[in-house]
């Protein structure tokens, strides 16, 4: 499909272009629009009816949409504005630079101009931010026939009429009531007697990503949110909602690999702004690192003594370190899923401190068969490395267990206390653990 | 709400639990569920209207349907089995113990019965089998209102008729048509006029991932199955795919910290599975870390002349592996979100270096002036441990940006190339360097 347009687009084919293009999802074009030189864009962007045009333009990029927008005519401009949807305007205009924003609001009706300043001052990330105002609004005396006419008249430009709201005068929120519920029930019934008077709904400053918790305990598709006095003044929906679980999951991914979270795709993203989003936490941890050559430092006098002592340091370190990886993973996840609490802390040790007796164990005694037979180390030296080993899963696991629910108490994002600090605090444990059994054992200081 | 209720089983006020629990939503009620005594789970369940014990039932752990079934009789169950969707039949048959299974087969329609065998057999994560069978079928000769009238016969036990499908004599998907649509036209109007023939559907051997990618890239809420004919046999919702995608993303976090993937929740997990999880994979980066150490071994005698290059290891060892396994994250990830693909290999390899190039030199400077100012160490061992920290940077940014588009390349899941495989592989190579540099500059070997 995409070949064949690109052809077309090169023969100058227009009206078979717009036969072909009027077939396809708005999510394709727009993608068709990424791999197209900007001319044609513009040709094949003023070849789609009104409808679909504002549909496609959604899609884009903000660089792509930001051309547009400089290419097209004051009245083109008008006719996207009008149809775009509220939330989409808004997004829109948080990232055109001042001169394109000036040209959308010139050509927006002063209403919709209205609705988007006071949109603009949510917070980001809140509710009041993502939410849509384009909701079915009906009222508690009406039946479901008045209720289904009224539907008819406004609902074409409700971004969803799949779930409708009941208000009262003053807009307060009374009740929600699903548009299949109306057509399952007798033309005569009272709204009031059929609609569900337990609603979940949320205030326009709560956090998306709690939002997003919500969406998926009750398993919801929209959500309602109100004001301080429960007045409905928008709506959530899923498609939003799935949006914000990946990039939460990408912030966290991003955040346990040292990395300041960025939401910048990486391909698109410059080197300097990935440089950037790199080095603080790089050097972080490079500067603590130093604490353990430190301590290797310090215990200079029993390598010295006994050099094959230093070989078994990598092991010791990548070992505690994976080890403790991985229960800070655990935990870190299931604190963002809503799984394990705070509360859990002690439950967490617990846990933590069996499963490390049995992992500790079983790499132990492989390590011991690896090194004392086949690597042929003096028995001695071979309990000493095999001891440290079991002691490093011990602490590493307590501490990759703890160290998640501490943040969390202090109200730190509990996704950096993953992998990379982990490793630098076990590196650092594992080898005192490792040079004060030598010393004892070996009888070296 | 929960205190109160668990006084009134406290003091046995069944008629009031009753009246209070009727107020609240399933999920919320199986949450309390999780906090009271099995038997008072049997009492508050067997008050519950039919409708919401079957709703509740759903939301329950494994454990308690399996605890809940073992304790009603085969009346009860029969009820229930009759009120639950199908694809939960499916999901709880599959988890349920042999003699459990029976009593729920026994006490289950056999239309059900043969249903549920059928969609037993789809594989695991593929559509046929997170799919539904409730959805509301429609005919494109029927005019809107005969449409509605349809839907009001048959709508009631459907999953969503939010969107209806049009279909054939043969069961060949024609079209798609939402609830809204219908009510927002016409009538008279005859649904082949204003149906969607322009129809997202998957096959049922499609993997649950992929499905997943096509309701984020289309913004979808429903999707059709259809089998290899193009017959339709299925629908598959938005909050299923929610689930999915954080099971998948889980996965990748516990792929990612070298944890075999369990979909089983952290407290609920025994210690020995716990442990199971997690031995393989450091068993071999711990044999793997072992190569790290005969490195080491083979440079011994670069080490017992300078003993100070020992204390910049953990420093060096540590920064590569946290800089390849930023790397490494962000291409994994993009790899998950379709956002980079195998073909974007060389423009990757291009974009690490540069990126490796300000990022090694911003911290090869740092540590310059830390340890030649600060710690007071001698110029040219400052020098080699600052080209050495430099080229691991980037050597781990390379290494990391590539080995997870290989591993996708050979169908491996790219999940496992991240930081704990990244730090053994960058380990020996940072090693080599250092030893390298040093016995070249410091003119030991």
């Amino acid at each position: 499909m995409k070949e064949l347009i690109k052809d077309l687009v090169k023969n100058g084919q227009y009206s078979q272009i717009k036969q072909e293009i009027i077939k396809m999802n708005a999510v394709d074009v727009a993608q068709l629009f990424e791999e197209l030189e900007e001319e044609s864009i513009m040709i094949i962007f003023r070849l789609l009816p009104k409808e679909m045009a504002a549909n496609v333009f959604t899609y884009l990029s903000f660089e792509q949409q930001q051309y547009i927008i400089e290419s097209i005519t004051d009245k083109e401009t008008k006719i996207i504005m009008e149809d775009l949807f509220l939330d989409d305007a808004v997004d829109l205009l948080e990232e055109m630079p001042a001169n394109v924003v000036k040209k959308i609001l010139k050509n927006t009706t002063e209403e919709k101009r209205n609705l988007i300043n006071h949109f603009l001052k949510y917070p980001d990330n809140s509710a009041g931010s993502i939410m849509t105002i384009e909701y079915a609004d009906l009222k508690k005396e009406m039946s479901v026939n008045e209720a289904l006419e009224h539907i008819k008249k406004t609902g074409v430009d409700k971004e969803t009429i799949d779930i409708c709201y009941v208000t009262d005068k003053y807009r307060k929120l009374e009740g929600i009531i699903p548009l299949r519920k109306l057509i399952l029930n007798d033309g005569s019934k009272k709204i009031e007697k059929i609609m569900d008077k337990n609603i979940k709904s949320v205030q326009t400053d709560m956090d998306q990503e709690e939002i997003a918790h919500l969406f998926k305990k009750y398993d919801m598709v929209v959500m309602p949110v109100v004001d301080k006095e429960n007045r409905l003044v928008g709506i959530i929906t899923i498609d939003d909602i799935v949006d914000i679980i990946e990039q939460e999951n990408t912030e966290d991914f991003q955040k346990m690999a040292a990395l300041e979270p960025s939401g910048v795709e990486y391909l698109k993203a410059s080197v300097f702004a990935l440089a950037k989003h790199r080095i603080l936490w790089l050097m972080v941890l490079m500067i603590s690192a130093t604490f353990t050559g430190r301590i290797i430092n310090n215990f200079e006098e029993v390598l010295a003594a006994i050099m094959i002592l230093n070989s078994f340091i990598p092991m010791l370190m990548d070992t505690g370190g994976n080890s403790g990886s991985q229960s800070a993973t655990l935990i870190i996840r299931g604190l963002a899923l809503g799984e394990v609490h705070i509360s859990d802390a002690l439950k967490i040790v617990w846990k933590e401190f069996r499963v490390s007796l049995i992992v500790g164990f079983a790499l132990a005694v492989v390590n011991f068969f690896r090194i004392y037979y086949l690597e042929g180390i003096p028995l001695d030296i071979t309990i000493v490395v095999c001891i440290t080993l079991f002691l490093t899963i011990v602490i590493a696991k307590l501490v990759g267990g703890i160290l998640p629910i501490f943040a969390k108490l202090i109200k730190v994002d509990p996704a950096i206390m993953a992998a990379p600090l982990i490793t630098t605090i076990v590196d650092a444990l594992a080898l005192i653990a490792y040079f004060q059994m030598a010393s004892h054992f070996l009888g070296i200081a």
